[in-house]
């Protein structure tokens, strides 16, 4: 038995391994068309940004490693260019002696990754722009930012009182890597801009949990341009770089990051005849196996079934690459694994924050049609609020309206985001309903967490919802009701919202003659805590009552589509 | 309907609030012994400690926010000194005017909390020897640390430049209030001696977990001692105590801080004639009823079950008194509210690290009886090796061997550790089998975690042992076979084992001649990766073996019963 593998990442170097360790005897062929295997290009980032200061933390594994530990024939710099899918062989060129070979197969693995998007823009391949998949990328990305710019000649590589370092950075994309990019060249003091075709930033999140992103990077310096798109590159007289973009605005750059995204890598899978996806990605059943019976493949290249929303989706994530590897492992090993799908768990850090979400988001589940789900805001501290260093977490979740179950989450903050994330991860992965997270028991002390988690009060507050003890809505559909403000008057000062009366919580019980018999009252305070008291004090009293899902703090992140 | 709740602070005071929520019209009498309702006792440590400066910050909610807010009668400084469940009244003493009263309920709540242990030893009401239980006792510590000390002439309150703060502390008792308060006096200055009568700290860890913990105080400059208790105090001519301990030492103190642990309150209930558990605490149904159809009990003062070993427990944290108390106001608002039991999920801060526990450990399910249950150690980073700060976790994990599922985690570590326990809680909760968290997807960036997160990895190595592709055993096993050491020679320099036999990993295929086929080989690595590998090749190559859970990483925790 003879299994090649293509591609020696993530997906690729764990089917390897594992392989091996299934079985002593196969033939393991792996080879890598870049010049290092198992190598973390979820570090580049921070390797260009220099907090991961050695470019050589980086390799995980060499290809002397596969050979001495695993007896894999590994091979880099090695590229598949044919496919015979009934010869059973693939044709491999040696890209250091040009050299070609043809090698028999009896399973293969395509684990060939995905290519970052580069549009065929005028000028995209200018020197001074970057993507950023590879070691050699990040090498050229700090070769470039280390250089020394003399502006009256255009670039050279001379020291010189007269020459400056880059200054002025253009990040093309506001996904994953577009942010930590973001992040890393304004930790080495760069002036950035980031531009996004979309209407967001982080595509994982709903767009109102992404206005709060966007104004964390305003307040960190950055310049965010939404919906616009970039038309092409020049280059200037002073050797520096400008952005063109569709709304016509012009932005100067000494360095450019592409990071529009990534497409599977399909050529070889086209090459094979096997059945690519409607997404581009290869259609894979769960064993990993595709439309062929001999050839499987995983990682970034295929496409994977969501098993929360039941679509099909692209997640280029080393987490689902990895356990697809093992999983191939298994199936040629003769063992009945199967990839459960994703449920697309993703967490970004940008400055101080983390950004991270699971599961369904509202707009996957607008575009399916799905109406049965609610969701709710809350913005419960990170711990006890009494113990220094609590930070105020936004929350998002959503659930099924008809049998409670937890949809998705998503979770911005500064302190205690994966505690968090993960919990609603693995509720999530085991069918979890609000009334089980109500009653969870995570850890608690106050450096950590809160007696009633935010996890247990996003629970807490979907089973109110759900047992009739607190009808919520949200600030889109404030207009159609009476606007009740429960808060005290000092925070009125604040900020207050045009047209609603305030009778503060603690006078309601006294007051409730004000208030309109025939009318929806639609409730708020600052976190939607004392509009609840303040809505079982109405709904017991026969008002008609509804509270505003997250208060005056949702609000503010909904209030404005400009990023301020 | 009139409701008394006796006691106002987790327990009491989370089923007065959602009490009114739920119904506007039940008359709610709440009554607290002390003169705060509601207040963080989880955060007296710190407030002793001063990381917690202002004493206002504990309290969370006052007498008058529950009148205006919840309009319930709430009467602090009030204690219930009689009680007659025939007749339906309880007689309150005002300890301010002194004057008693009578008053009748329709259902009793009581919440009336635990009382620290303080044994009937010599000298025990010394002056400046403290339990550590309400706001007060907060107060009286902080006044006597910042007190001056005139060792000439004993304490005294003056000024002078003779005279000295408190230097030396001994703790009693190494459970999380004692370890809080070990952390606490260290950070203010003092030198900490912590006595415990067990022989080791942190009662749900396990003893080799334990033994890590007690190095860690160690490494802080606190001095342990293990397995001896507490005979007596008194007081030297200089005005300082001495605490005098079984084994006959003698440790001088100019504080003593009593966390030997706490005794449920049961005084109240024996007047009411209710059944008491075994383990002295109130016995009560999931609805948190008592033996009598109306008095309902919850907090410190109740055992409840533990649904992962089926045992009656006492569980005097905040986390499932708050979840009871709302349960208890569901009950008497006429749901079918259930309590689900208690995992034993905790957490415990002590200087950078966290000390987490859920669901079983291996010395409860050895109590039990219960054989059908395999452990292991892990050792992963908190996240990404190649990015900055990356510390090793510890992980114990617990599951059942017939069926895969997951018993208990003990999680140690300077970072990260909220994340995998909330993780293992969650999955404990819904009956995770160690193959659901082998698949769990789980945020990954390099900075938060790690393509397969420790968590997968607590799910591979033990579906790996199920599955029979690795047999595995402890270091109390290592005397019955033949002891393989798959190490890099420089790693053996370092630290080896009397009596194993080296061959270095990549060097096994090719040496397989060296090792015995008849004997069992136990193969150990550092961490029991490379061991792993070393176990498969020498499993298909016919040879009896199994791995050492968590090779010298474990062995180094178990190697020594003396704290270094």
């Amino acid at each position: 038995m003879k299994v090649i593998i293509v591609g020696g990442v993530a997906g690729g170097a764990s089917c390897a391994a594992r392989l091996r360790r299934l079985d002593e005897k196969v033939e393991i062929l792996m080879v890598e068309r870049g010049p290092y295997v198992s190598y973390a290009n979820c570090g580049l980032p921070y390797h260009v940004a220099g907090s991961i200061e050695n470019e050589s933390s980086l390799l995980v594994a060499t290809e002397e490693m596969f050979r001495a530990l695993f007896t894999v024939d590994c091979r880099t710099n090695c590229e598949v260019v044919g496919i015979d899918s009934k010869q059973k062989t693939v044709e491999l060129k040696n890209h250091l002696t040009g050299q070609t070979t043809t090698e028999k197969y009896d399973k293969l693995l395509l684990s060939p990754g995905s290519a970052p998007i580069r549009p065929p823009l005028k000028g995209i391949d200018l020197p001074g722009i970057f993507s950023v998949r590879t070691v050699p990328d990040a090498r050229n990305i700090r070769a470039w930012l280390d250089r020394d710019i003399d502006r009256s000649v255009g670039e050279s590589f001379t020291g010189d009182d007269r020459v400056s370092k880059s200054k002025r950075a253009v990040v093309v994309g506001g996904g994953f890597i577009g942010l930590e990019m973001v992040e890393g060249l304004v930790e080495r003091g760069l002036e950035v801009t980031l531009i996004e075709k979309l209407n967001q930033v982080m595509p994982p999140l709903d767009i109102e949990m992404a206005r709060l992103v966007e104004r964390y990077l305003v307040k960190h310096g950055v310049k965010v341009e939404l919906s616009n798109g970039v038309a092409g590159f020049r280059k200037t007289k002073d050797g520096s770089l400008e952005v063109l973009t569709d709304s016509g605005k012009v932005h100067p750059a000494d360095i450019v990051i592409l990071a529009i995204g990534v497409r599977p890598e399909i050529e070889l899978a086209k090459m094979a005849g096997i059945e690519i996806g409607k997404l581009g990605g290869i259609r894979v059943d769960e064993h990993m196996l595709t439309s062929n019976p001999d050839i499987f493949a995983v990682g970034d290249a295929v496409e994977v079934r969501n098993f929360v929303t039941g679509k099909w989706a692209l997640i280029p994530l080393a987490g689902p690459a990895n356990r697809q590897g093992r999983i191939v492992a298994d199936v040629i090993a003769g063992r009945d694994s199967r990839f459960r799908g994703t449920q697309g768990t993703s967490i970004c850090k940008l400055f101080d924050a983390a950004i991270a979400s699971t599961g369904a988001s509202e707009k996957q589940l607008v575009e399916l049609g799905d109406k049965d789900y609610e969701k709710i805001y809350l913005f419960p501290n990170s711990h006890a609020g009494y113990y220094p260093g609590a930070k105020l977490l936004v929350i998002k979740t959503l659930y099924r309206k008809s049998n409670g179950l937890l949809l998705g989450a998503q979770v911005l903050g500064e302190d205690g985001v994966p505690k968090r994330i993960d919990s609603f991860a693995m509720a999530i992965q085991m069918g979890c309903t609000v009334y089980d997270i109500e009653e969870s028991e995570l850890c608690y002390a106050p450096p950590f967490g809160s007696g009633k988690d935010p996890v247990n009060f996003a629970g807490m507050i979907s089973a109110n919802m759900l047992r009739g003890d607190m009808p919520v809505c949200h600030w889109d559909y404030a207009e159609k009701g009476f606007l009740l403000d429960v808060r005290n008057p000092p925070e009125l000062d604040v900020e207050s919202v045009p047209g609603a009366v305030n009778i503060p919580l603690p006078q309601l019980r006294s007051r409730l003659g004000e208030l309109p018999a025939d009318k929806e009252i639609l409730v708020f305070c600052r976190s939607a805590q004392r509009s609840y008291y303040a809505t079982r004090i109405l709904l017991q009293n026969g008002f008609k009552v509804r509270n505003i899902s997250g208060g005056m703090l949702s609000r503010s992140m909904l209030s404005s589509g400009e990023v301020k």
